[in-house]
């Protein structure tokens, strides 16, 4: 008998963008006049930078010619693509990588899912409270957690990110062995300064754990003094990886490309003790499970680094912190305490109230989309996560809206 | 202390393309002059058909305006591309599928590889010899085999698939949860005629057990009387999920594109033996770990269905079986017994000698690329994979310098 893998029953509810959309869709139905705007799940809205797209038909001609058609690529991505990352992502201050440190692939929520397999599945596993919810239910579908109680998963030591600490999650008291970061952070907006992370990287390595960070946001930082990679942090390399992405950086949320950095010099364990190359079991799970990323969205990806490709990326980050300014003022003006949304697309809402509750009175009454707090984790609760991805006309619509409310 | 999947370890060296790719580089450094004829891999070398190639533009151009742009995709794939692949792979026979049965992804091996995960560790599998390795490996690495000795992995049901049986796996004489079948397979080239699979959809019935039928080669069939899909045999939706992809059918191994079909009927089971949707833990997994396949690449893949792309299909695939009938031809004439290559791309040629031998010696002394049937299986030794997947000029220049031999 086919019997199923029994921990995808521990999962609640679905996952939560999903279960968003269909309330949404529920109240378009409900509402077919009502002109909904969408700041919920933080997905751009203007077009790829015209570099993108030129360098995209460009590639897609080599694609239709038999003298510059390409098969399959490498399972870990062109040698053209991880060049330019490692040069232009990490060539400066301490953050140096080789190219052969990064894997391209079609998204970081896939690496995200994806990473935890190379690891045993009786480690313990560190999480933001709270996070983008998929680091914990991969973990979950894999085995590392007893069931949910109270709002918790057993097994799961949860790092609180609330008010008392600024919302960055402090090293704990107890050792683990894997250690989910990101930062600039969703859902809450805040970036995690270099004393908070050497913490983190310095607990790390007296303890054999490894950082899995997150910096899908990380091009919306705009002060110098606050790190951009966690290969900054001097020791670093040993302990964590490391995930990009495309998505917001240059609108490739529907076009899909994205990176992984895995240090030659990180180590996990075998159950003796001896040092296994995280970089080497990474690569074979490539190999095995994955085809590489379509070469078209490869070149693509690539101009988002020529001269041209990183000022219309500025330009885009630009429009978008601009948007996150217009919400964190009219929100503060609401009289709302408000972090995020300085150095990221997201502003972190406290609501004073049940936010699954606040979230369908915008719905309903606003016809505005935001996503509910608790969806990210227990400290999520009282708190939405409003996104800075739309159109100028639009967040200026919507908080008028919600003002009147 | 961070400890790695303890199952990687039992893993046979590299990947086996990955190996073989290696070994070809190292002689071209060796032999820059030479000119190398790739018949190994089995990647397509035939431009993308003109009515794919306009799609994909069509749909970068989108991309670049903010009236067309489209972000995030469905994690199943757009509706545009599911109803089309219902309709025109399905709609005929006693094939019927839903829309919504259809997931899109970005290749068949991920699908492949990532549709275990929705099981238990501890269930029976069941893998033809030879096979794409893809099905076994990711097994090892999810814990369901013991360690590999005497060229088999402890715990795996291997179905042998050897002239005896002309090269079609028999149903075993012991209950198994899990099986895989590949038709028109993979390395043999073989296609399962409607009473042997008619044998495995009775024997899942009986046993509870699910087939992942892989049909990634299904285009390549050139006769009405054998099945395209599984879900021609009757009562096959309830225990058979089934694999296609845009790659050889369509030239899509550099941009990827495949689909898994899970029909609404199709169970598993948990631990009191209650039903639960497989198609429903497959969308959880998607929905979780998997953001959806680019935009202008479905766009591009949907294209393949119009009349002009159905017509450039065929004539495309048709192409590779004319090569395939003069490797088939080449071969037989130098005195091997030889399979496949009727409906399939691939010819599995009996070589009477050591595989890796037979393969260096080709390598070596013609230049060209051919794949080693042991790194199949052990009933692949003494055999090689020959792939039809390159230029005519190419195949008669490679054919004739074997000839020489």
């Amino acid at each position: 008998m086919i019997r199923v893998n029994r921990h995808f029953k521990k999962l609640q509810s679905s996952y939560l963008f999903y279960t968003i959309a269909k309330r949404v869709a529920a109240y378009q139905d409900a509402n077919p006049a009502a002109k909904i705007i969408r700041l919920g799940i933080g997905d751009v809205t203007q077009p790829l930078p015209p570099a993108c797209i030129d360098a995209f038909h460009n590639a897609i001609d080599e694609q239709g010619s038999p003298e510059t058609f390409r098969g399959y690529g490498p399972s870990e991505g062109y040698a053209f693509l991880r060049e330019v990352i490692a040069e232009k992502d990490f060539g400066y201050r301490e953050a140096n990588i080789d190219p052969d440190e990064v894997f391209i692939s079609d998204g970081s929520k896939c690496d995200c899912g994806n990473f935890q397999e190379l690891f045993a599945t009786d480690i313990a596993v560190a999480i933001p409270d709270p996070v983008y919810p998929v680091y914990l239910d991969t973990n979950v579908m894999a085995g590392r957690t007893g069931i949910f109680k109270d709002g918790h998963y057993q097994g799961i030591v949860y790092l609180p990110c609330t008010a008392d600490n600024r919302f960055l999650p402090s090293v704990p008291d107890q050792p683990v062995d894997l250690i989910y970061l990101c930062s600039p952070n969703n859902p809450t907006g805040t970036v995690m300064d270099k004393e908070s992370l050497e913490q983190w990287v310095s607990f790390a390595r007296n303890n054999q754990a490894l950082i899995l960070f997150d910096a899908a946001y990380v091009d919306f930082i705009r002060e110098d003094s606050l790190p951009h990679s966690i290969f900054e942090i001097e020791g670093a390399h040993e302990v964590a990886v490391e995930f990009r992405s495309f998505s917001k950086m240059a609108g490739f949320t529907g076009t899909r490309c994205a990176y992984t950095v895995v240090p030659k010099a990180c180590m996990a364990f075998d159950e003796n003790g001896d040092p296994i190359s995280v970089r080497d079991l990474w690569m074979r799970r490539q190999t095995t499970k994955f085809n590489g990323v379509s070469y078209p969205v490869q070149r693509s990806a690539e101009a988002a680094f020529s001269e041209d490709g990183r000022r219309q990326v500025r330009e885009l980050t630009d429009y978008y912190l601009e948007n996150a300014k217009i919400i964190r003022r009219a929100m503060t003006e609401c009289g709302f305490k408000v972090v995020g949304g300085e150095h990221s697309p997201y502003i972190w809402i406290n609501t004073g109230q049940d936010d699954w509750a606040f979230f369908d009175r915008l719905l309903q009454q606003a016809s505005v989309v935001t996503t509910p707090g608790s969806g990210f984790g227990n400290n999520g609760s009282g708190f939405i996560r409003v996104s800075a991805f739309n159109s100028r006309e639009n967040v200026i619509d919507a908080m008028a809206r919600i003002a009147q409310l």
